[in-house]
């Protein structure tokens, strides 16, 4: 089996690459989350994905849900994996070999996505090849929205996540952030003075929601207008970049 | 005047969005740098996406050199870039008001690039609106490429430049480092004891060269092909990703 993980951003088909379109296209077989934890709206861009691009058939499988009562959050996601990788199997098992079968993953296979991850698990109880077509990450629609760099000049960053921030606050030696999967808003722990924030919610999709300044200043407007959102639309996914100013390092 | 910052990825039209191609195509003026510190070989990917995709002018400025007489890396970098503005602003001046303009930017404006900082500094001097679209980096070539995820699960990388690795060595609290920008494979000076690397050249583009491994074993192997490939090709870009092992974080 060819098994493809192709990366689709937000769903947006502006923001898919000629690559991306191509792959899903030629897929014979394109596996899709049923149920689970995605959203509706989330499952029906995909699916609109599918009928505009795809020629294959749709298969779906129903996503396993993560078990509330694992305490550490590892242990809680690996096993999850387990679940979805013989999930995979269950759905993909049944097929006959050397079909070339594609996932769609949001944003890049390669960032905070764990497809990858699952995929390696099924190595050894199935024969497939794998391989990646990259897309656009929500850190790139993020940047493109507020055009502003990513770095500072010839300076590092650091992408991170919401957990990892409230738990060791600002890091050592790094003056840009880019801060993921972060449902509590941990900027709100930070010392704000000298730091700038630029956040996006649905980021690349209708409804795209973008604040930036002093974080002192727009830091609890985006608290206010996170939750706003998300009572509105029932979710809610973000993103957001920090730069600390030095004197040396105007972004 | 509509300026608009197109990422376009390594030029290989595969892996540009269709947000992209639009962008090139409605272009009234595109602005390329002649001369200059380019590559011959880059300079043509670039002709040949405003030939396929293009449907306006085509400009071009003299790229501006930096000048070797002035140690200090960031004083030299910004005084180039003011050189930079300068040519856009001498070849821009001169089109009338209103135009759509399109810049090619290699990867993604974000990343490492500075035409977002070059751009700012016309402001008050030209009339124009600023605008930018996402492509793929060079790291989500490289990740895509190797089919390995950027990040451990659910652990924070650390994005920096082969002059930072070299000055400041594995930075604290990291695992995952992304090193761009680096002429002298500053993975050298790096204890090797656990650490793995995935690397890339040419990345999306003909002639790519993978190579992955113990830093140990890899390394040296990778530091040969390099001066090899630069050799042959006459100029080499290429990156990498070094994780370093823990018992808690399995790739």
């Amino acid at each position: 089996m060819d098994l493809k993980l192709v990366g689709i951003a937000a769903g947006n088909p502006a923001h898919l690459t000629a690559a991306a379109i191509e792959a899903i296209s030629q897929a014979e077989v394109i596996l899709i989350p049923q149920k689970g934890e995605d959203k509706e709206e989330l499952s029906q861009l995909r699916l609109t994905l599918c009928e505009t691009f795809g020629a294959g058939r749709v298969i779906g499988f129903d996503m396993p849900v993560r078990d509330p009562d694992i305490a550490d959050y590892k242990t809680r996601v690996n096993l999850w994996h387990d679940a979805i990788a013989a999930a995979w199997l269950h759905a993909l098992g049944a097929l006959q070999p050397g079909l070339r079968v594609v996932l769609l993953v949001w944003g890049d296979p390669s960032l905070f996505d764990s497809t990858l991850r699952i995929a390696e698990r099924l190595r050894g109880q199935m024969d497939f090849t794998l391989s990646v077509v990259p897309g656009l990450t929500s850190i790139q629609l993020l940047t493109a929205a507020h055009a502003v760099p990513l770095n500072a000049l010839a300076e590092p960053f650091l992408v991170t996540t919401g957990r990892h921030l409230r738990n060791s606050g600002w890091p050592a030696g790094v003056d840009t952030l880019v801060v993921m999967l972060d449902g509590d808003c941990a900027f709100r722990e930070l010392d704000p003075e000298g730091v700038s924030i630029w956040w996006g919610a649905y980021l690349g999709m209708p409804g795209q929601i973008l604040d930036h300044g002093p974080l002192s200043e727009a830091g609890p407007r985006i608290e206010a207008r996170r939750a706003q959102a998300r009572a509105a639309r029932g979710w809610i996914m973000d993103t957001y970049l920090l730069r600390r100013q030095r004197a040396d390092n105007a972004p």
